[in-house]
């Protein structure tokens, strides 16, 4: 099993998670995405959309987009619920992660991490803060009430959020006003299995 | 179960379409995005992310994502499939959808259809066009190769990249230049159960 990505992009990363919290064996191929690899005609081949993480299987079967491959990777794992609601809450979570929190907390973070906050994409910079912190506040209330997203137990929802949750103060997001986002941070970086993302 | 939803937007329709494919029989709740419905305290507390759809089910408990509603709604059925791999990929397409396409074809439409195409919004409105194309394409490459799209069946992968593919020239998106994307979406339209958008 062979992994395409970039440790640095919290999409990566949270498969390079999962793999060390469930001793995945896998070859993890860096790739980089300022100097153009995910746009390569090879690797297009097994990716049209041109994104990493990608997975490709033993025998050649190609998977992207990270929470897919999350959720296919922990099949059968105490990380994945198999009671059809709790599913698809670990679903649920997973897709307000995508449209509601990644492209606020991970794109501030690219700006100013990656780019360096330049003039040019500092108003972008400033509007992203309003929907990060939208996405934290929906994120604190669910974690007020259970230690995980989808309840009792770490899940691939977890796993999902956490990617780019625990760094979001590179993208500008002060995260000491949620403190029960703060005390699941310290949770998930207890596990015996933890793997940092640098 | 009680669906909350707004038929007019994809997302919404997306999950009505299901139920008409598998005959659910649900309460239909009608609100209204531009008049505020979503964001009123009685919606927030069932959905603190204030979107809609939202799924209710008859003891209470609730799901939102759209995505997430509809693979919960097919499981069991012949629109989601029981092996791994496969459902990974339809998770894959309804990752891609939410990330790489409905931020760019149901926006574009939103500002044009519901916004009336306002000159304060044109540049975003036409910024919006290249990502939609890209996420055409990326269907297309697809949809050469396999009816539907993770392969010979329909599931609910196709459902969810249905909901704002079909009404994509609402968005100003011609599909005359994606001959296999107009072939899928006459395919899911003659499904003997269809519903339409309006």
């Amino acid at each position: 099993m062979k992994i395409y990505g970039d440790i640095g992009s919290g999409n990566c990363y949270k498969v390079r998670l999962l793999c060390a919290l469930l001793a995945i064996e896998h070859e993890w191929i860096h790739l980089d995405i300022l100097a153009g690899d995910t746009q390569a005609p090879d690797f297009l081949a097994n990716n049209p959309a041109g994104k990493i993480p990608l997975l490709v299987l033993a025998d050649g079967r190609c998977l992207s987009e990270s929470n897919a491959i999350l959720n296919f990777l922990a099949t059968g794992s105490e990380l994945l619920p198999q009671d059809p609601f709790l599913l698809a809450k670990v679903q649920q979570w997973q897709f307000f992660e995508q449209y509601s929190h990644e492209p606020y907390i991970a794109v501030a973070r690219f700006i100013a991490k990656y780019l360096g906050l330049p003039e040019s994409r500092r108003a972008e910079y400033e509007s992203k803060q309003q929907g990060g912190h939208k996405a934290l506040a929906v994120m604190e209330t669910q974690l007020m009430t259970t230690p995980y997203l989808v309840g009792e137990t770490l899940t691939t929802a977890d796993i999902s959020l956490y990617g780019y949750t625990h760094v979001a103060q590179e993208g500008g997001f002060d995260l000491s006003c949620y403190p029960a986002i703060q005390a699941w941070l310290n949770n998930i970086a207890a596990h015996p299995a933890y793997l940092g993302m640098e």
